[in-house]
């Protein structure tokens, strides 16, 4: 499996710090490499930075990122390009196709509008049910289905903070 | 399968309008039934129901719900509680369990803080990992992956927008 990296797009500072933040978490936990906001937000980056920092692992948080640039060069180096819409393909329509990938995947994730231009950028662009919802929910069952599962398993090197499996009540690890 | 029905708790109106929503239209696009929301907020009720009479099906949103009633009738009504929480048993190790419930699901949201009472009154603590990320993406694996992916194919009754799947820019149909 090629790496996975976010790129996430149409953020407005003001409005979406929350909702991009667990975009990022959502990114790191489920086995991506990194994150690009297409936008300036020292917060966002602050937040996975700190996650990063305690929780181990190498996700990358970069802001100020030009959306067109990034794909270009993602492109370029022969990368594929996936952008989640729930105007696109079903999500169990089109897992198949982009499973057959042979190489790294860029992960479009879209605020509330996104550029017309990046439909025709994208190689994949993929619904996850046409329904309304959220840009993280699509996300995350993206990369579950993506991975087949696997990646809830993912163990981060360099973890301050450990949590262990309990059926009742918190167990935790400071390391 | 029976029903599944979403208990949001720890929502603070100031700060969790946009998260409680996601977590609600994620709810509906996946197939619960409806979600209490233990807390008062008009706004989010307001934007679920907007959604549901133009999207369609029958998802019903009731706040200012007591979390303590609302888990002590679902299960004297005989009904199974999930909490999703990351301190839990991580979901691999949890789902082939509770797919073998025989009733309905009442699974619990939480925002930040959840009291500690939850844990013993849940029949199952469940990690979506172990790790930090959004209760969003855990209710939607979750959901997913308890429905084993059949609920992306749900169509909703009495829809006056309908998306159809488009590998290029968008498609709707407006009834």
């Amino acid at each position: 499996m090629g790496r996975i990296v976010i790129l996430r797009i149409g953020h407005r500072p003001e409005r979406d710090q929350r909702v991009t933040t667990h975009v990022g978490l959502t990114a790191r936990a489920l086995g991506a490499q990194g994150m690009y906001l297409a936008a300036d937000d020292k917060g966002v980056v602050e937040s996975i930075t700190d996650v990063v920092s305690r929780w181990g692992g190498t996700f990358f948080i970069e802001d100020k990122v030009s959306w067109k640039r990034c794909i270009a060069d993602w492109k370029a180096a022969g990368g594929k390009v996936v952008h989640l819409t729930m105007y696109g393909i079903n999500l169990p329509d089109a897992i198949g196709g982009i499973r057959e990938v042979d190489g790294d995947l860029l992960v479009i994730v879209g605020a509330e509008k996104v550029p017309g231009e990046i439909y025709g950028l994208a190689d994949f662009n993929v619904a996850v049910t046409n329904q309304p919802h959220s840009e993280i929910s699509s996300l995350a069952i993206f990369l579950d289905q993506f991975a087949e599962g696997r990646e809830l398993n993912l163990e981060f090197k360099d973890a301050h903070i450990i949590v262990h499996p309990c059926p009742l009540g918190k167990r935790t690890e400071e390391r």
